[in-house]
C-alpha cells in the first residue's frame, strides 16, 4: 500500500503542477497525430458504428458531409457501415469532444500545452446552441457553420492567440470558479474573461469577418466549454501511467457506454452501460426523448470542475435543477472519494477550500460513492438537439473492473 | 403611521419598477443641466472649498488644470479660494461620482435613463488605478488620460452604445450578482460582461484608438463601477420627494461629510462626520494615511448593492478583508433595516432572496443598525491613490437628524 501511496503523491504533484496555455487553433489534421483522412474521433471509449447512439451517428454523418467524403447523409451512413472509416476515441489523440465529441482532419482545433510535463490537449470549437454537430445535427445551416468556425473563425482566434501570447487557461478558471461558473455547464464568467483577453488581439485585425466573430462568440455563453475540456485533458494525461496510482484519469461517454481509465492501468479502458441523467427538461421534451449519458465533457469533473466545484456555481440550479445547497452537498460529498483539495481552483463560499482533486478508486469501492457528474441532456435521435440537463453517476462497475484490474497487478 | 406605510409603498414600488437603460457618453456640459463653466460637482453633501479634503481638492486643481482654467496647481488652488470657482454636489445635477467625484463642463458622461419614469442618471468615465484624478491626483499623466479618455474613449464609446441600442445595466448588474460581484467593490464579472456586449459594436469601428480603448478598459476590472452608481442614482431619484416616506434615496462623502437624503425630505441634507474606514491596507500604508469616508459610490448600498449584496460576492473578502461568513451575516443585518427584497437582484447563495432593498430610517433608529459601506480607502493626500479597502458605517446622528425633521412634518 505504500507503493500506491507514493504513485498517487506523484499522480496528484503532476495534476497540481500542470500550467496549461492555449497556443492557436489549428487544422486538426496538422495538430493532432495520425489524424488521416477517413479517421473519426469520437468522445467516450471505444465504440463501432453498429453500436453508435443516434446524436453520435448523427455527427458521424456530418463530418462525413463536411469533409466531402460523401454527398447525402444516405452515403454517409453507407460509408461508415461499408467499414471504410475508421474510429477511435478522442481520448487516444490528446484530444476530447463535447457530446458526440467528433473531430476529423478539416476541422480546427484549439491547441493547448501542459508546459509543465510538455503535454498537449486538443479541442474543437464549440459550435454553440440549437442544431449543432455534436447533437448529431448535419443539414447545410450546421454544413455552413463549421465552415464558417473552421476557416475564418479559426484563423481569427489563432492570430489573436498568438498576438496576445498565448492564454493562461488554468488562470481563467481559477477566476471563474469565483465567478458563479463550474467549468462544466457554465462558462458564463470564463468565456466572458476569454473575450475580454482577446478582443483588443481580436479588434486590430480589421478582418471583414470580425462582426460575425464576435456575434458567434458572445451568442455562446459556454463557448469556454471545448477549452476547459482540453485543459482538463492536457492535466490529466500528464498523470496517466503512474505505476500503483489508483487516481482516475479519465472519465468519458459515447452515449452508449461509461468508460473509466486510472493512472495505474494506462490505456486500459473500464466500461459500463453510459446512464441515464436525472434533470430539467426543455419545455416539450422528456425522460423518454434523453440518450444516455454523451461526451467527453466529464474530464472536468476528473479535474475537480463541474459537479465537483458546483458548490461554487449556485446560479446553476436553475439549469440542472436542485438547490444552492445540494450544489454545496454534492462538492462536499466528492471530497469523499478524492486524494487532494486544488491548489489553484478554489471556492471561495467555502472559504477558498480547494475543489476536491484526484479521484481515488479504493475510495469510490470502499464509500460506494461514484462521481456525479452535471451534464447536459442530448436528444435520442441526431440532430434534435439538446433537451435539458441534470447530474448523472458514473457507474460503480467501472470502478469496481478498475480496482480488480489494479489489485492483479 | 399609515401614511407613512403608504408613502414607502410607493417609494418601494418605484425602486422595483426601474428600468435603466445607458444611452451613450456625451460631454457633460451638454448632458447636465446647468453644468456651467467654473462650476464644479464633486461627491457627497455640500462643501466649501476651505473644508475639502486633501484628495478633493487635489481633484478640483486637476479639473482646473483639465479644463484650461489655470496653468499651474498654484493658481488653481489661487482661483478655487479667490471665490471664482462655483461648488455644487454631483447628486444636486443627476449626477455621481466615485471618491472626489469632480466633473466640470469638457468632462465626458455616461448618460443613463430610467425609462420607467423618466429620470435620468450621469456618471464620469472611471479612469482605473494608480493615478487618477479621483483621488486627487492632477499631474500630466492625468491631463493627458483625461484627454484621451474624454476625447476618442468617448467618441468610441458612444458610437458603440448608439450601435447596440442601448445596454440594459439593471440587467447586466443582475446578471453580475451571480457571478461574484457586489457591484460596488467588484465588479470583474459585469464588466466582462459589459466589454462583452459592446465588443462587436466598438470592432467595426475600426477606429485608429481602438486598442488602446480596449487596453483601457480592460486593465481595470471596475470600469463599470460609475455605471453601475449611475444606474443606482436613477433608480433612486424616481423614489424621491415623496411626502411621508421615511426611505433613504441618498448615501454620500465628500471626505469631510457623510450625508443622507430621504425621500419624505425631499432636498435636505442631514450630515455628521465622515467616519474612518477599517479595512485592509496595502503594503506601505496604514491608518494615518486613511482619508475619512469618501465618495458618491454608497448609491449602490443604497439601492441594495455594495455592502447590501456582500454575500453574493465571498471572494471580495481577499479586498476588503473578513470572511465569507463574514459577506453573509453582513447581507443578514442590512435585511434588519430596509422594507424589502428587491425583485430582480438576487443572491444565489441565498436561495436567490432579493437584495435588501429600501432603507428605512425608523429602522435603523429603532434597531441601532446603521448601514455598512465596504468601500475603497484614498490616501488623505491629493494624489496618492487607493491605499486600501475595508468597511465603513453610515454616521447613526444622520438617520437621527432625518427622523426627527420626518416627525417635525
Amino acid at each position: 500500500m505504500t507503493g500506491i501511496a507514493a504513485a498517487n503523491r506523484v499522480a496528484i504533484a503532476r495534476l497540481q503542477q500542470a500550467a496549461i496555455t492555449l497556443t492557436g487553433v489549428r487544422p486538426a489534421r496538422e495538430a493532432i497525430a495520425g489524424l488521416r483522412d477517413h479517421l473519426v474521433l469520437h468522445s467516450g471509449p471505444p465504440i463501432t458504428w453498429d453500436r453508435m447512439c443516434g446524436p453520435q451517428r448523427g455527427a458521424v454523418i456530418g463530418a462525413c458531409l463536411y469533409e466531402g467524403w460523401a454527398k447525402t447523409a444516405d452515403d454517409a451512413a453507407l460509408l461508415a457501415e461499408s467499414g471504410q472509416l475508421s474510429f477511435e476515441p478522442c481520448h487516444h489523440h490528446a484530444a476530447v469532444g463535447p457530446m458526440a465529441g467528433i473531430i476529423t482532419a478539416s476541422m480546427a482545433v484549439f491547441t493547448l500545452e501542459n508546459r509543465t510535463f510538455g503535454v498537449p490537449g486538443y479541442a474543437s470549437i464549440n459550435m454553440g446552441l440549437g442544431r449543432v454537430l455534436r447533437m448529431g445535427a448535419y443539414d447545410d445551416s450546421v454544413i455552413e457553420r463549421l465552415r464558417f468556425m473552421n476557416g475564418p473563425l479559426a484563423a481569427l482566434l489563432d492570430a489573436a492567440i498568438s498576438r496576445a501570447g498565448g492564454v493562461d487557461t488554468k488562470n481563467l478558471i481559477a477566476q471563474a470558479l469565483a465567478m458563479g461558473d463550474e467549468c462544466h455547464n457554465r462558462h458564463k464568467a470564463v468565456t466572458a474573461l476569454f473575450l475580454r483577453t482577446l478582443a483588443p488581439h481580436l479588434a486590430v485585425s480589421r478582418a471583414p469577418d470580425l462582426e460575425r466573430a464576435f456575434d458567434f462568440m458572445i451568442a455562446n455563453e459556454n463557448f469556454f466549454l471545448n477549452i476547459a475540456m482540453a485543459t482538463c485533458k492536457a492535466t490529466l494525461d500528464a498523470a496517466q501511467g503512474i505505476a500503483g496510482s489508483t487516481v482516475v484519469t479519465t472519465m468519458a461517454r459515447n452515449g452508449t457506454d461509461f468508460g473509466i481509465r486510472v493512472s495505474g492501468t494506462g490505456d486500459l479502458w473500464f466500461t459500463a452501460p453510459a446512464p441515464r441523467v436525472k434533470g430539467l427538461y426543455f419545455p416539450g421534451f422528456g425522460p423518454d426523448d434523453a440518450n444516455p449519458d454523451l461526451g467527453d465533457s466529464a474530464i472536468t469533473e476528473t479535474a475537480g470542475l463541474g459537479a465537483f466545484a458546483l458548490a461554487a456555481a449556485p446560479a446553476i440550479v436553475q439549469f440542472v435543477g436542485g438547490t444552492p445547497r445540494l450544489a454545496v452537498e454534492t462538492t462536499q460529498r466528492m471530497y469523499e472519494i478524492t486524494l487532494a483539495e486544488h491548489e489553484t481552483f478554489r471556492i471561495p463560499a467555502l472559504d477558498f477550500r480547494g475543489v476536491p482533486l484526484g479521484i481515488d478508486v479504493r475510495k469510490v469501492v470502499e464509500t460506494g460513492i461514484v462521481p456525479t457528474i452535471d451534464t447536459g441532456i442530448a436528444h435520442r435521435e441526431p440532430g434534435v438537439g439538446q433537451v435539458g440537463a441534470g447530474f448523472s453517476e458514473a457507474p460503480m462497475a467501472c470502478f469496481v473492473q478498475a480496482l480488480e484490474a489494479l489489485a492483479a497487478r
